[in-house]
Parts: structure tokens; C-alpha cells; sequence
């Protein structure tokens, strides 16, 4: 399949799986928290029929989530530059009939799917509170893409609650300096966090990032800490990260 | 320094410090959350002046905390018992001048410690929540220490807030079960978790404790999530937890 690039665009590859995916440095590129949010996702088998993939950009998470899940995919992203090069990419893929995008504000999201229907949203949001004094990038794509410039975190999490089905679960990929806010937030909103799972750069270092699992109207507690990911060993990806992005661990 | 033992009570000596500790199977017995709590806490030199353990149980963390601290240390323990086991341990180390006892509950602790005085609280408390349905020690003693019988963590904490000075700190040992519980009541209580460490039976498993140190009126966010303690390695104590038991890792 032939699709139009811009000028700053090119097509990656993720190894590990079949998946094309255009990128741009001057707009969206996905890194390793996509991967890792879409390798934390776990499907249920036929089960999963209703996939959204919220803060989408490029539509990494969706596209990699489409090898793991026959489900139907919607893919939200307000950025209309963003949404229109996750939509190339899924033509790239060949995908059309199981993801489309939707180019909207994620407050919007109940117009696109039906409350209370969707068995697994997947999150990688902006990770950076917008204060008046926050450092932002002067690329507005990427300052949007990282800072709480169109949404925030309570926006979020309430928008994922509401599209998710009783027992449904929501999938994140956050900072853990704003663990706080996060746990916060997905109390606040009936979304109960039972997995978490930290990313350290280097074994013995403080985690980078972190994966949460929570379940709508999860009863309270029961918080499971799984087994951290390690990303790097000295200068190279370790076995676990090589095998997420290359499908193989030599 | 001799001092008069129940029958049921026996001496233990944590090794890396000179601490003797009167213990007892039938009523209580620190165990290796009290150590991990004691070298988790950080003290400032000079300008630490007042500790307090609370849920201080058989009174471990405060005398542990008194070979990092020559700070005056106030132990708050409800049942009289352990309060009693607790006091007579201080003599038992010469430590009278030093720590003292309070033996009601944390709703009082105003009574006995200024409001916003406290530059460090440690705590210890029941983990478990108590359900009706909760199958709880049949031993008294035991149960209140593990189940919140006397008190819950949100009074806990609430207690805890109003002891400390702005900017000064709450370390506590926990569930990882319960986090979000914990988060939330901080949060609500004006304390901002800074610092946050999984404890690992084995590397690679699921935590069974988490270390946290928040900040009284602390920025929100900025949490680190620090490197796990690895409790054993085979069927043997690590080094790390060695040196903190032994005071040495051989």
C-alpha cells in the first residue's frame, strides 16, 4: 500500500511486530513508553471486542495493540496533524477495517463510543503539568503532545472511565514522579489501580517511568507491584526491551 | 541493667546496633519491617530534635532510630502491654533520658508531643483493614497490631500531619496492596509522598512491603521511585539485608 508522506515524515518499522509507522521529528514520534504500554496491555481473548487507544498521536500504541487483538481499535487524538498520520498509517498497515481515528477532544470521546462499552482503553498522556512557568518545547505539535496544554490527567482518567464497561480496565503509561496525581485521579474516578509496574534506565536506578493497570469499580486495594523492567544493560537494550522492539532477544 | 521479664517474653538483640529489645511470640515481636522502616528513615543531624514512633508496638523502630539520632524520641503505643515491654526495654539500654512512652491513643497525641513540633514521625502500622468478614489473630494483642482494630491509616496519618513541621517528614512502612489507600490519605492529610522503595521477597517477584517518606505541605509530585530492597537471595538473607541485621554482610 502506497500512502502520501510529508516532507519531515518517514516510515518506521517496530521489528517485533509487522507494523509500519510514520514518523516525523518536527511532529510525533513514538519511543520505548509506547512499546512498553502496549507489551503492559493484556487482552482476554475474544472477550476484547471494544479497544480505545486515548492521546494516540502517530497511533503507535493502537497499531502495535492490533497484533495482540482482533477487537475493533479507535484511535483519539485532538492533534488534527496527529490523527492524520495515524490514519496513513493504518492504510500503510492495511488496517482500516479494524482501527479508525477519531480527531477530537477527548471530552468528546461519548459521541464517537458508546459509554460503558469499551473493554480496554490504553493511555500514553502528557506527562508534564502545564504551570505558566513550565519549560515547554516551542514546537506546539510536540508541546501538546507532552504538556497538559489541551487536557490533563483528571480529564483523562474521567474520559476513560466513562467509555470503559463495569470491570473494564484502563492501561497507562505515566511518570512516576506524578504517581501521586495518578493514583489520585483514577481513585477519584472509580477506577481501581491493581497492577504497577516500574521502568528504571539502568538496574538500581530510580524508575523512569511507570505502567498502571486499573479496573473500573475494581473493589479497593489489592494492588499487585510486579517485577520492574529493566531497559538498559551497560549500553545496550536488555533481552526483555530487545525482544519488544525486535521480536527477538539476540 | 537488669530488668524484669514476663515468662512469655525473651531478650533479642538486633546485631548491626547495640540494641536490646524485650520480645514476646504470645503478644508481640518486631520483625523485619521495623528494620527496614529504621533504615529508611532520614535523619538530618543537628537539626532533628524530635522523633515519633508511632504504632511503636514492642518500641523496635524508636530504639533502633536512637543509635541514627540524638534527637528526643517519643514512642506512642495504645496497648499497655506492649507500651509497658516497650518502656522496660528503653531501661533495659540505658535509653531513659532519650525516649519516652505514651501509652493512649494517636487521636491524644497532641497531649504529649506540640502540634507542629515533630521533625521526623516513623510508623509501623496495622496493615490490614477490619473487615467484619476479616479473619483476624484470635490472640488480642496480635490482632490489634494487624488489623486496624484501634485505629485506621487515615487517623494515622491525619495524626501524623498535625505532629510534624512544615517540611518536615513521615516515613512509614506499608502494603503495596493498600498504596493507593496510603496516597490518598496523604494527599488528603497534606502530605506529599517524596520517596517511594518496593521491598522483594526475591528479585523478579511481586513486592511485599513499600517504603514511604512524604513531606508535610510538600510541592505535589516530585515522588522518586527508588530501587527495590531485595530481601533474599536463595534461601539466604541479601547483604543488604544482612548488613541491616547483622551490621555486616558476611
Amino acid at each position: 500500500m502506497q500512502v502520501k508522506l510529508h516532507g519531515d515524515e518517514r516510515i518506521d518499522q517496530l521489528y517485533s511486530k509487522g507494523i509500519q509507522i510514520i514518523q516525523s521529528k518536527e511532529v510525533f514520534s513514538f519511543s520505548l513508553d509506547a512499546v512498553l504500554l502496549a507489551d503492559f496491555v493484556q487482552t482476554t481473548g475474544h472477550k476484547t471486542k471494544q479497544v480505545v487507544d486515548m492521546c494516540a498521536g502517530n497511533g503507535a500504541v493502537g497499531l502495535f495493540l492490533s497484533e495482540k487483538t482482533a477487537a475493533h481499535i479507535t484511535m483519539i487524538e485532538i492533534q488534527p496533524r496527529l490523527a492524520d498520520m495515524a490514519q496513513r498509517s493504518i492504510e500503510l498497515n492495511g488496517l482500516g477495517s479494524q482501527i479508525d481515528v477519531v480527531n477530537d477532544d477527548l471530552k468528546n470521546a461519548s459521541k464517537y463510543v458508546k459509554k460503558d462499552s469499551v473493554d480496554i482503553v490504553a493511555c500514553n498522556p502528557p506527562y508534564f503539568v502545564n504551570y505558566e512557568t513550565s519549560e515547554k518545547n516551542p514546537n506546539k505539535y510536540l508541546a501538546i503532545a507532552r504538556h497538559e496544554i489541551m487536557t490533563n490527567l483528571d480529564e483523562i482518567v474521567n474520559s476513560a472511565a466513562g467509555l470503559l464497561k463495569m470491570n473494564a480496565k484502563l492501561f497507562m503509561v505515566y511518570r512516576p514522579d506524578r504517581l501521586t496525581d495518578l493514583f489520585v485521579a483514577l481513585r477519584t474516578h472509580r477506577l481501581e489501580p491493581k497492577r504497577l509496574k516500574f521502568v528504571r534506565p539502568r538496574l538500581g536506578e530510580n524508575a523512569n517511568m511507570v505502567l498502571v493497570e486499573a479496573i473500573k469499580d475494581g473493589k479497593p486495594n489489592g494492588l499487585k507491584a510486579e517485577r520492574d523492567i529493566i531497559t538498559y544493560d551497560g549500553n545496550e537494550y536488555t533481552d526483555e526491551v530487545k525482544k519488544m522492539l525486535y521480536g527477538t532477544d539476540k
